[in-house]
């Protein structure tokens, strides 16, 4: 298709403080061909996710993306031309195919995309069956070992990691405390995601509340906001409690380093261990997740929720509103339609 | 022995800053008589250890000493009266007796004695083959769990607890780096205990020296000590590192909540843990320890040094020389001869 434009948002510049529309770059390039072993895909939806915060300002478990390359980012769409057997014309794919309409797709690369099981809308493969809940399965479930009767507190609770990690531990027989940013999320959480109750950090004392609320202590602490909020888990942290760092989506725009926990002894006095992972390192083990995720959704026992901003050039904006607390569930943006 | 007296150290005061002998008041009371099921012991040696300040100051894994109460701490001595079959006069043992010349030590409680075995001089119970050893032993070993040909840096080396860190970790195949206080010390890791490095904090940039001593990263620090060396490790954390906290020895006399680890996110991006431990758990295994430590020292191959202060009335004193890093090894302060 050499007559068409592939419109791409690039990295113009580092970000400081929030991410900002003037970080990017709209720039147009030909249509990429697909050479043999390779499919050529039209990104349908652009999934942001707060890690790309990192991968715009420096080198972090991925080198940082280079000044004037296209961003990187998950995204979906449905392969246009296949030259590969393994794909053909149609298919719904996922992958790092980046902030662009047009990709380059090649299996065994870090570009390899990842065929939709049938039935499956793309905004769900994005999300919840994507590594938004690969994310939150693994880390609940391998570091940070929740037992029947426990009580898991959870922050970014109303986001769609923490969304799911509150469900899938309501699955698992713990109790569940959500940590969000006002009301309506709030509600949510314990009106329609089955959580035990929910702590509204902006109106609330999160670590009064707490108190309240584990008495016994906090077994686990899923943690994707960081600052005040994990000092409070921690504070609370019961005997051989677990914090599994995912996220520290409340560091993420500071342009400063910010403070570190203080109360990070209480892991020495209360035998208790802070782990971290990245989701990238469970891929190989993605399909016993995503088997899991699916039944859970397919019996109802699991909710997903996505909101979908409308138009490539909404690409920025919509994944500022991560950091404000905008978004209701997993960020997406639709920027086409099946052709 | 009812015209004897029996002189105690009891806690007069909570400490702030820098533990001081004001904190302590030198008390007499009456030889006490042991009942049934418990012996009478003449302490020889009090152990000295850098979680005494944190009982003297507050509840922490075990609730704080009560002020007028006898200074909770490790003691060893002999056996002058028995009314347990277990144990005989003039038997040593080692336990939590408290900062007094006499003690009653009852087996099952928390004042149980522990024999000595024969031919073990009651210093070195009381360090490399008693809960210091066992310490070493354990958080390196089950919480740590080195592998050969790992990077482990160790801080507080020259400390009872780093030192025998250091030589454990040399044992199980590791390179070894320590931090400690003076080129003395320092001296002493590399040219005695055989340290593959050392690293004077005083005067040299600790971050610096691990940068260029570890191009790999750190594949586990155990920290004793806490504050920036623990930043400096954590900055240069290896992939899957891990952080044993054992002791956070710089933050002990900070009358405020010292910082938090500001580099915490490290454990996220490379997939770290921090684990904090407390020796009493493992004490139902301690025979596994002191089995493994009491080989190693007959085979010359673990080094044990103890600092003695001589005269019950310089126990304030002693302790305070750990804060202050004026000890070589093992603190003890010996308070009378076998009677």
């Amino acid at each position: 298709m050499p007559d068409r434009l592939n419109r791409q948002w690039t990295l113009a510049r580092r970000p400081r403080g929030l991410v900002q529309a003037a970080d990017f770059r709209l720039v147009e390039a030909p249509v990429p061909t697909p050479a043999d072993g390779e499919v050529l895909v039209r990104n349908l939806f652009l999934s942001c996710d707060p890690t790309q915060r990192g991968w715009m300002a420096m080198d972090t478990y991925l080198p940082a993306v280079r000044l004037g390359d296209v961003m990187r980012g998950i995204a979906g769409g449905t392969v246009v031309e296949s030259r590969h057997p393994a794909f053909r014309h149609g298919q719904l794919v996922t992958g790092m195919f980046g902030w662009q309409e047009w990709a380059i797709a090649r299996p065994g690369t870090g570009s390899a995309p990842t065929a939709v099981p049938p039935g499956v809308p793309l905004e769900t493969a994005l999300s919840i069956l994507g590594l938004t809940g690969i994310t939150a399965y693994f880390g609940l479930l391998e570091v940070g070992r929740p037992q029947p009767g426990e009580t898991v507190v959870v922050s970014g609770a109303a986001g769609a990691t923490g969304s799911a990690v509150g469900q899938i531990a309501k699955l698992k027989g713990c109790r569940v405390i959500g940590v969000a940013g006002g009301a309506e999320k709030c509600r949510r959480l314990t009106q329609e995601l089955g959580f035990d109750a929910a702590i509204d950090y902006r109106t609330e004392d999160v670590a009064a509340r707490l108190g309240a609320l584990c008495p016994e202590g906090v077994d686990l602490y899923f943690d994707n906001v960081g600052g005040e909020i994990l000092d409070a888990a921690l504070a609370r942290l019961a005997l051989r409690g677990r914090v599994v760092l995912c996220g520290a989506i409340s560091r993420y725009s500071d342009d400063r380093v910010g403070p570190g926990p203080v109360n990070y002894l209480n892991l020495l006095t209360r035998r208790g261990r802070m782990e971290g992972f990245i989701v990238l390192d469970f891929l190989p083990r993605a399909a016993e997740a995503v088997g899991a995720l699916a039944g859970w959704l397919r019996e109802g026992k699991l909710k997903d929720r996505v909101d979908v901003q409308q138009g490539f050039e909404q690409a920025p904006a919509a994944l500022a509103r991560l950091f404000t607390g905008k978004n209701q569930g997993k960020q997406l943006v639709k920027i086409g339609d099946a052709p």
